[in-house]
């Protein structure tokens, strides 16, 4: 961003450069001169903030989203609070071209939002704050309150959050992940137990950090000595690819097929966690090999993993948590009936005596009668494990929940 | 995002449910299918990737933006490779209303850009990544090629960054650092140099690896066996604030004023930089505590901040870098004349025999006269140092070239 040429400075635009100068040392403070949020456009420069403020939380947990644009005809908000997929409301222009709408109030939650401007999604630009979804991007609104105080970043102790390469001579090339270690971890030598925690198709190793709140979620269960200090390992389940979006070398993220046949059904991820991930782990990190020092939990395409990992090693896990998935039977897309298979893999984990078995989903998720189905066979096997049905839908809100509510169940 | 109750499912929207298990399980896969740029709108579904391509590098590097946006009138993209602040282009609209642009060739770099619609700035719906600049955010478009590779993710060995909490007495709360491992560290019981790396106004301890590519360069410069592995620590410069936006807890980020008198200027970083990071740093990793196996750089701000912790620790540092500043008298903002203190110092630093001084700055830089004036000091005194002039003035594109030539330089 090329402001001026040096020969220029002193001889022309002296007093523009002071005015640099004494800004960029804080002589000035920006801040202090009167903000009148309703008249004044946005400023570019990134070092000067932004004069419209949006989104304003108000006292009652009502919510001004406010967005200058004079030149548009039409501008509306949607955002995860609205029922619906897709939803928007309208905004008010004033006769500045300053638009605006209150709405709420709403309950404590950690939520997306974007404006839509003449027809084109649009983030906020007054909000810094925005979380990815694998493709997509939406701005945060953090509503603080009851049921959403886990999710927020307290003033207690703090995890350190890592990203992590490792080989994986299961899928064939170097892959990445999250890895949450909790606080004290470094000035310990004490041995943790460990989370392996797997996000949803679409998601990545960066999903339940960003939009899950892992580790805000960790740390305040662990200050509130609610949950066991614990390591959380957060793997990238896609096994074509090897890391998020753009975190990839290029060769290795060209000519991905995230949705492909044989890619997330593969049992590929499955075995690389077992054979891969865990052995990492247990080499780099100071955690008590055992299995009741070990839980696997995942939502979604994760449960399903998780499902998968749990059947297929019956003695290695103690604790293992499913999320908005159930069972399939696959003979309804075309593939071989699975259900006597499932039921054998079933009758194995029962004799495994795993210590938790913990399964949630909520009553509107679209894949709610899978966990219908889920729980018909492991009760028919008299299978013991915990059931959480909350309102809702296949979101990430539910799994913010989930996670809240299993973590303390973890490791006692 | 409630998509259908689950007493529904089995009864009204058999079809609609197959067809997204389908999807989940990639037995349908959507990648596969055609795909027409020019004439579908983007999907919003998280899942489903947004079929316009934007940005599209072509073989010789020139660039396709596109945008979808049928209802509005006017269509702008703006980006770091445009001569000057905020410079716009238009986009050409056709039949279905579809925009599209196409600049360029464009010299390899890892360029910003975003769309304005009808006035409005707008990140580009079709690209995920995204960098932020302080409470700033554009889209990322990288241009391969030889000027950019150092920033690239390559298929060589990855170091680790993590984001650590550590206690500051100086500052008197908890702080938030981000630290790059070099790879092989958690496989090796060796002890490494340490670089800390200042960002400028406006960033935090996000800055350096989000904007300056901080990871990557070192991958990159160390597998080519150009750089000495070393540990990288990027602190968050201003100390009023515990940590970048969103990262700290509420009542520590409210009443911030980082552009306030006594703040970036206040000494207090540099002091807690010594007196905090160092020693957490030396007490938690595996670090050569030696002054030439230390260093420091900075830019901007960073560089102000460089400058200010070696010349009142001259015995410290090995090797220091100062990036896009050089030295100001105070009397000039109604200050106290510090030039003779400032010589002072020098004269002190001169004697403590510093291994390596770096200084870069850009021929358009708006503080290029402050270079000169730190140079003729350093000239006065014959302190010996290097010095780096680039084009292009107070940005990114420089600090990124910077730290590729500077850290080859470091630990020889």
């Amino acid at each position: 961003m090329k402001v001026m040429r040096s020969k220029e400075i002193e001889q022309e635009v002296k007093p523009v450069f002071l005015l640099l100068v004494a800004l960029f040392f804080g002589i000035i403070n920006l801040y202090a001169l009167p903000q009148d949020t309703t008249r004044r456009a946005p400023a570019r420069a990134s070092w000067f903030r932004n004069t419209v403020i949006s989104p304003e939380v108000h006292a009652n947990n009502s919510v001004t989203f406010r967005l200058y644009a004079p030149e548009a005809s039409k501008v509306e908000v949607t955002g995860e609070w609205m029922a619906g997929f897709g939803t928007k409301e309208a905004l008010t222009r004033n006769d500045t071209g300053l638009w605006a709408i209150t709405v709420g109030p709403l309950p404590p939650e950690y939520y997306g939002y974007s404006f839509f401007v003449d027809g084109v999604k649009v983030l906020d630009p007054s909000n810094p704050l925005i979380k990815r979804d694998g493709t997509r991007n939406d701005n945060v609104l953090f509503v603080h309150g009851e049921g959403s105080e886990l999710y927020a970043v307290k003033d207690v102790p703090h995890g350190i959050l890592s990203t992590v390469w490792y080989p994986s001579p299961v899928i064939g090339f170097n892959r990445r992940m999250s890895i949450y270690t909790p606080p004290g971890y470094e000035d310990s030598k004490q041995k943790y137990p460990v989370l392996y925690l797997l996000h949803g198709a679409g998601g990545d190793e960066e999903a339940w950090a960003e939009l899950g709140r892992a580790c805000q979620i960790l740390d305040n269960l662990i200050a509130q000595n609610k949950a066991k200090p614990m390591i959380v390992v957060m793997t990238n389940g896609n096994p074509t690819e090897a890391a998020a979006p753009g975190a990839a070398p290029e060769r290795k993220s060209q000519n991905v097929q995230s949705f492909g046949p044989g890619n997330m059904i593969s049992g590929k991820f499955e075995e690389s966690l077992v054979k891969d991930v865990i052995p990492y782990i247990e080499k780099h990190y100071r955690v008590v090999s055992d299995r009741n020092a070990r839980a696997v939990a995942g939502l979604s395409m994760g449960g399903f993993h998780t499902l998968n990992i749990i059947n297929s090693n019956p003695e290695k896990f103690g604790y293992a948590g499913v999320m908005s998935m159930g069972f399939f039977n696959m003979k309804q897309f075309g593939g071989k009936d699975n259900t006597e298979e499932f039921e054998q893999q079933i009758e194995k984990l029962k004799r495994s005596n795993m210590k938790l078995l913990w399964i949630g989903c909520g009553k509107d998720d679209f894949l709610y009668q899978s966990v219908v189905e889920l729980r018909r066979i492991l009760d028919k096997h008299q299978v013991k494990y915990q059931y959480r049905e909350s309102e809702g839908g296949h979101t990430w809100a539910n799994w913010r929940l989930y996670l809240s509510e299993l973590a303390p169940l973890l490791f006692k």
